[in-house]
């Protein structure tokens, strides 16, 4: 059975690749590549599988998911800026592989496998990354 | 092919296990262990699998598709407390597992197979159910 | 300028009048009259009212608000039985009055005008109530 | 990693199938074999899936796909009667398809593999093609 | 206190006014103008106002005004060409006016005065008629 | 007769007050005072009222009134940083003012008069700022 939680933060961004020429940029990115970085609210959504728990009749224990979230991701992501929160540009697609990477930190036992990251960047443009690695 | 039809129903619960004791039952549930209950305005997703008829062009014929979850679910289930409709724990996941059960009583060979069950407690908790068994 | 804040709380109630009898509660009521009751999602818009302070560019101070709403409301009516938590009956109408009045007992003078409370039961039902008294 | 774009389109139809007689349209289709037709704002979802281009963090290059969905959809069936831009009945089924023949006509290899297509025709209607072919 | 109740139907249109040349009915009315027709989900809200009944801490029987929108709107718009129901040109606009004039054919002393009527043609445009006249 | 017409952008901002201390400002804006700023998909929502014109049967011009928010608002806000486009701290409500002056700089004649203007931050935070001075 798979469980999936809905968490939303806001943060902002500017997609400007060093490697790539400032024109390169422009095309690549478009609007993204405006100087002065622009925002988003984010959705994400984290899809969790596993067996129910017979005795309590959940998959997983939501507190510990949602302190898990809370200190691995939103405290640092949460009304901050992405670029100066991870290496890589912060495309969505690249952000989703940064959420994986934090939770996998301190993902413990007691919870299901993470099956599934769906970060919603608009109403237009949804990444999904799937299986845990 | 796959179609996805959404029904919604309201209905009130109260997560509180038997054989746990009333330690261990408001650390599982937290809030939805508290003593009078309370509840949720539910979305069920329902997928069904198959190939499109040539001569209709439908996957399936939504009016007994309708008439099967009117009869099956929300005449018990809408405006009810899932306490009294359900011998397990109320979670959304035994929940989905419960309206699986109940569909299936009465699911005939006319209708496609049920490939998903996504139930919606709230914007935030998702439970989906893959599989006819 | 007005400020509108939403808030959500589940919760369960009966529709069910003392003084009237069980026939003319059942056609008052319909399903919301059933004997086991059921239960919703709410969503709460509260609307406050009045000039933005020049130094900080902002009509109210959202962390006093919040903590209003949490003390006063959230507190006792989220994963609640409304039934238990008010003598009326727990309609959305009367729901909102009593809101107010919750409200109303610890609104301080750094807080501006509460103009408009607006309760949505599900999607299709939402009540407003508007005015500060 | 998959990238889901949203698109939007209003038009009209009318289910009503030839080959059927009046009697057997009207059972089929419902309302929807109403004569003069009626319309619905359509939710159509693309979902690409691919690897991530390391140089620039992306799936796929958003104004490409733009713009290939503006003159193969968009342009013929925003604002259209459905019924006279395709052979078959206009059932969201049969649409899906249509979108799918008309996308796959001058989809270029620069874009990555097309693996879904999500329409919904309603709030509660949704159908899914998986799969190029 | 103000009550507003949601309402849903699908049905389609063609924007052109017999005397406006064609050059001028493209220039009002743009794509909605396409000869065919197209057509919309649209959301009807109703605002009525009134007093609590004490005794059932209702403003309006809920059931009664479904019966009026179900005869007097829903059975003829919904699934329907609004160009075959009404003579004036069928914008948003005078679609809100004829909803009024419809309604108001049979509208009960019982029920409180309607105060608006809100009718979401898209998610981007949306026509509030205030006032009973 | 009331128009309401949505638009969307996507922009960043600090809120930070130069006169007041950095202690007040993190007691003032929380989590908005962050030092690297973050950012919102705002959803702009305008209502303009007038009468309904008897040719056309349209309260405005949609064309006109697209052209006016792309022109004025749309090409300098959307993927932005706010703190760049004006000189007040752009808190929602600040920015809610900077959007009506920015639209009186050109409203002509031939559209009706800006009645409201409705600024979603997120979900939670809405800010109307009604009449057109």
């Amino acid at each position: 059975m798979r469980l999936t939680r809905r968490y939303r933060f806001s943060a902002s961004h500017r997609l400007h690749a060093g490697e790539l020429s400032d024109e390169r940029n422009s095309e690549v990115y478009g609007k993204c590549n405006n100087p002065h970085g622009h925002g988003h609210n984010y959705i994400l959504e984290l899809s969790v599988c596993g067996p129910v728990d017979e005795g309590t009749g959940r998959v997983v224990r939501l507190g510990e998911l949602d302190s898990l979230v809370e200190e691995q991701l939103l405290r640092e992501l949460d009304h901050a800026d992405l670029n100066q929160q991870m290496e890589a540009v912060p495309t969505t697609e690249n952000l989703a592989v940064e959420i994986r990477r934090r939770l996998h930190r301190r993902w413990q036992g007691t919870l299901p496998r993470l099956e599934k990251i769906r970060l919603h960047e608009t109403k237009r443009n949804i990444i999904e990354l799937i299986g845990s690695e």
